[in-house]
This record gives structure tokens, sequence and C-alpha cells, in this order.
């Protein structure tokens, strides 16, 4: 089931780092937070409640090990978790590792931002998402 | 497991709708959003992944059945669903019925608001919640 106008339905949405029949995991870097990533369902789905329970927990699982290699690998100061939509309503989780410092902490980024972009927390982040994106492609396969 | 310094600790945080010995949701009632609910865990744990996963089915669940009951009985444009914490690092899922029309749809409610309240649609929705409440109790209570 694909809408043709949704651009989640049109591409992956980000870099590719996890695929199954299921949902796709992408690494979403938006500006200033590189640890940003995307569970998205592969269906064409608005609301997580039009997932089965069975589909809800693949899709929570998913979500989990994302937060679990984030946390591990980086100790950010927090993980922010969020199903939105309202632009693209096709189901997709915000994964984000946040930061003491980052541009917008400690407001959830869709605020205004609280302080300059400190480039250098960000290339340190960034410069770790290639081993987390191999990690978070190895936990999804166990 | 509580922390004296945390308001979910030592408060419900809202207008208590169903607790069992697990979570509690509440009805926030943020500012233009009557239908804001949270699903907060009882314990002090600051993130998704601080849960077991039987807990983390547990959440879900009741997660799902708030969504379930906003949709049906409001029809909203959409939901969203966060789990933040930056502020208050003790496990909390909004879980929030969004209208075309109200001040910041379609951004987050996070970010800078797009036209004034509309007291009208808020009054609408917010009449509603009584039903809402008791349909949300009766919902967990199965």
């Amino acid at each position: 089931m694909t809408n043709p106008a949704c651009p989640l339905c049109e591409g992956d949405g980000g870099l590719l780092v996890f695929r199954n029949e299921d949902l796709r995991i992408i690494q979403a870097s938006e500006a200033g937070f590189p640890a940003f990533y995307r569970v998205v369902w592969n269906r064409h789905v608005a609301e997580f409640s039009d997932l089965s329970a069975a589909e809800r927990q693949v899709c929570m699982h998913a979500v989990v090990k994302v937060e679990q290699v984030l946390r591990s690998e980086l100790q950010p100061a927090k993980i922010n978790l969020a199903a939105l939509g309202n632009l693209v309503p096709h189901l997709h989780w915000h994964v984000i590792a946040r930061f003491e410092g980052d541009s917008h902490f400690p407001a959830p980024l869709w605020a205004a931002a609280q302080r300059p972009v400190d480039e250098a927390q960000v290339a340190a982040v960034a410069s770790r998402c290639i081993d987390i994106n191999r990690l978070i492609a190895e936990a999804m396969a166990l």
C-alpha cells in the first residue's frame, strides 16, 4: 500500500541504515543533529494505532534498538522519541540523541534554538555515526 | 523508586484519568490543547529503554488506548506521540489530538504558534473530554 503523493512512499527519506519487509531505519541528519534517526514503517499508514498489536511490537522493537545503540555509543543527555506526522502522515518515529549544549537543549528541537550550533560537538557526534549505523544494522539483524 | 526533585514523582502531573500499579494517564490540558494526555510511568526512569520489554508493551498499550479513544471520539487530523523529557526526565508519553486550525497545526506544538487559538474549537474539544476521560478509563480496565 503506497501513496504516490507521499515522500516516504516515494523514497527512503534519508541515509538507509537498515531495511526489512516491515520497516526501515534511516539517518536523517537534520541540521545540528547528526544522531537523528527515523524508524519508518514501509506501508503507508498514518497512525501508530493503524498497526496491529504485533506490528506495533515490531515497530517499537526497532525504536528501542536505535535508542539503545545511541545511548551506549553517545551517552546522550536524553533520547527524544516522537511520532508526529502532521506534514507527512506516513508513520515514522523520530529517535534523536540530545546533548546539553546542543542548539535547542533542553527545548524540543522543533522549538526555537537556544544557542548557536556547537560545530565541534556536532562534528564529534557525526564522526561516530558510521559505527552507530553499523551497530544499529547489527542489532536489527539479531 | 522515586526522585524527590522530580515533579512526576511528587504529583500526578495533571487531572488523573486512570492509574494502576505501573502507570497513570493524566489529562494535561496545555493551553489551547484540551485533548492533550500523558501516560506517565509511575517508577522514576528516564528513558523508554530503561523499561523491560514486558513493561514497554504495557506502556505502549496504554498509549495506544488513549490514541484510539481520541481518534474515535474526536476524529483529529493527526495524533502526535512523543517521549521527550529533557526538562523532566521521568518517562512520560505525550498523546495529543491535533486539528487543522489548532494554534500550531501542522507544526509540532513545541514550535511557534501559526495562528491565534480558536476558542470555539478548543471549547468544543474540551466539552468532549469528560466522556473521553471515562472512555479511556474503561478501555484501560478491560
